[in-house]
This record gives structure tokens, sequence and C-alpha cells, in this order.
């Protein structure tokens, strides 16, 4: 039987061989939600960056560019971190680079993996369905807060491997323990939630109505992948 | 509100600031439980020890020595990893050096903290009683199996975080997860367990015997204290 793990820090992410392996990355919270918005609503590809200054650098080259850190857009970026920046304008057609605190550092750590796909609950079911056709193990990683376990993003893992647990064999203990919180919480996830440090962030930053949008399931019917260093959604 | 963590691996633990802080270290298969075993059958000190060499030449200054790897005794030492060795020998007044896979590794990187605790199941409620007599912050360290997240370890953090949450505020998300474990496990741990990964590498070392006695709770009414780079236990 293929087997599922889940990485819940990237901090963790040197324990795992990534090699042949598909690679989940999530960052509910909210970089990972806003790429599969951003795809949904006709951005074209989209570059993860560490760093600031070189993905401020991409404007020059005809790149929109998003940046957050500690949840607030960056000084002189066109974009945060907020979903629906890319709902009430039009950027089809435009590209996108984009730096975040966590979750684009996720996403260039996976690069050894066999493929990289980008999850949220918004595409989830249209991962799964991908994922089902797959013989590949799969690992799920979570993009946490500054290395530290987060709880929408555990979530997000628990309801993944609960989808796909008839298929793959949980290869070590963190797939039972995210599917534990996920059983936990998904009658409601928003209570679940209530007391989570990344949402009381959140709140402070007056943001309510992203988390409730990144909590959504099945928005869209996309799968974004990375493909060297960019990412392209394919719609199913 | 004074404040409570978890630090699922110690692969993490650089994430966490240990000054001013009490911290408890806790690896149920099987370290930590042999620890508070032996203190409770006469064991007078424990020094952990990351090296097996080093350990073993205790030997010669007058310590048992115990060593174990993967699960197994080391060859050459005198006693392993189960909690049994302690019950069915006498030790009273014995020193005792101690190397584990990862048990012993957890406590020698928690030296920062003010003070550093064994905790296990079979002293649950010792230390329960102490943390609640104190005012500082708490940080209950797991220590995993080679890094990687383990389901025994984390209901341990999740079971002690509950029972101390109207004295602590969670500081991040990971003692919410923890708890929802425990909740979800404490009516039949043995079940939840059943499938985890670790207790499936110990059942291939026949010792189902070990497992169930190490979930075992409140055996023991001791506190064991790290104190520079020995452990000696409080009889409460």
């Amino acid at each position: 039987m293929r087997k599922i793990d889940v990485c819940l820090s990237p901090a963790l992410l040197g324990l795992y061989d990534l090699e042949g392996r598909i690679v989940v990355v999530v960052d509910i919270l909210r970089a990972t939600s806003c790429m599969v918005t951003a795809f949904g609503h006709g951005i074209r590809s989209i570059i993860p960056m560490a760093d600031a200054d070189a993905c401020l650098q991409m404007r020059r080259s005809g790149y929109i560019v998003a940046g957050e850190r500690n949840g607030k857009k960056i000084d002189g970026f066109d974009l945060g971190n907020s979903p629906f920046h890319y709902i009430e304008e039009d950027f089809t057609g435009e590209k996108l680079a984009m730096t975040t605190t966590n979750g684009t550092v996720a996403i260039n750590s996976s690069k050894q993996a066999k493929e990289v796909i980008i999850g949220a609950f918004l595409n989830i079911s249209a991962i799964t369905e991908y994922l089902k056709t797959k013989t590949e193990d799969i690992l799920i990683l979570c993009a946490a807060w500054k290395g530290k376990v987060n709880l929408e993003d555990t979530l997000f893992a628990g309801a993944l491997v609960n989808k796909l647990k008839d298929q793959c064999a949980y290869e070590c203990d963190a797939p039972q323990l995210a599917e534990t919180s996920w059983l936990a919480a998904k009658n409601d996830i928003n209570d679940y939630l209530k007391t989570s440090s990344h949402v009381q962030r959140l709140k402070n930053l007056n943001i309510q109505k992203d988390i409730e949008y990144c909590l959504t399931m099945d928005e869209y019917k996309l799968i974004p992948f990375l493909n060297g260093d960019r990412i392209a959604a394919k719609h199913v």
C-alpha cells in the first residue's frame, strides 16, 4: 500500500526523504489559499520567493508583486496576503511573484520531491481526486508559523489524510494526530480554531472575513503544481 | 496568566526560549517511564548520557549502566529500556547511567531551563500537583522518535495540558492539538495507540507488557528533577 505522512513544520522537513514523493504544501492562513484563489481568478503563474527584495525587483520584469511578513503587506508591494485581492481586482493573464512569512519558504523547501502541489481547503477535493489517480507516496507539508506547529494547517492535513485513508498507510504518527484533530474540528472549524494562536494574530489585523473564506471547502476545481521555479495550475 | 506550551519534537526545541521555564521531558516508550520506575524502586540518581561508550565507561565508577538503541539493549550494558528491569531486581541505593535513542537526548537538550522534571503517565498526578504550586511558564518537551512526532508523548502532553488548563494559557497551537488527541484517546489509550508506529516497532520486540505498564497512571508519587548532570527524585 502506498504511504502517506505529514510533516507538521518545515523545521522537521530534513527528517523526510522527498525523493519520488508527491508533496502537498499547505499554508491555510493565507499563502496557499491566496494562490488557489489567484489561479481561480485568472493569474497565469506564481513564483514563490523567500527574499522580499528579490521579489519586489520582479516588478521590473512585468510581475505583480505580493509580499507579506507577520500577516501584513510589506511596504511597496502591490498586494499583501488576502485572498480577496485576487477576487476584487482583475488579474487575468498576469504573472505573480509572491513572498510570505511561511508558505513560500515551505514550497521552496520541497523542490527535491517528484511533484509539489499547492493545497488549501478551497481546492481539497480537486487535490484528493488527483492524488487518487497516482501511486506515489504522499507527504503533506504544513507551512506552520515560523517553525511552530499550527492548528489550521494540521487540520487540513488531517482532512486530506482522512479522505485518502482507504488508499494509504500511515507512515508515522503525525497522520493519525492530524486526523484526530480534523475529526474533532470538522463540524465547526471556526469554533475549534477560535483559540488558535494564528487566528488570534490575524484577528488583531481585522481579517475575520479572510479567515472564514480560507476555511471554505471546494471553491475551486484546480490543482497548482510547482514546475521549476514557478507554479502553474491545472484546471479540472 | 502563566503560559504552557508543547514542543512536539526535540528538533523544534530551538524555537522555544527555555529561560525561566519549567520543562517537563517525556518519553513514554520508554525512557522516562523507566526513570520514574527506577526511582520508585530505590535508585538514588540517574545520569542521562547521549554517548553510549561514555555511558558504558561509567560502570568503572560504580554505576549500573542502561543502554538502548532502536528499542533494544546495547550489547555489554547491564540493562536495556524495560521498566520491569527495575521492578524485578533490587537496585536500592544504586546510581544509574542511562543512554537511550530519544529520551536522554531530550533531557540533555533542556539544561538551560530553570527546572527540568521527568514526566510519565506513571507519575502524572505527582507532577501536576507540583506544577500547580509553581508560577513559572511550562514547556512540555516530547522526546519523539528520532525527531518525528509520536502519539504516546503527544498524548501525555495533552493529558498534562488538560490537567493544568485552569491555571495556564496556551502559548501557541501545540497544546490544543495535544489536548485534542488526549480527549479522543483517554477512554481507551491502548486502542488509540494500536496503529502508532512506535507501538508497532515495540510490538515487533515482544514487549506488549512494557507498553501496557507505561500507559498506567499514577503508580508512583515522585518527581524526578535534573540537577546539573544528574537526576534525583523528590518523593511526595
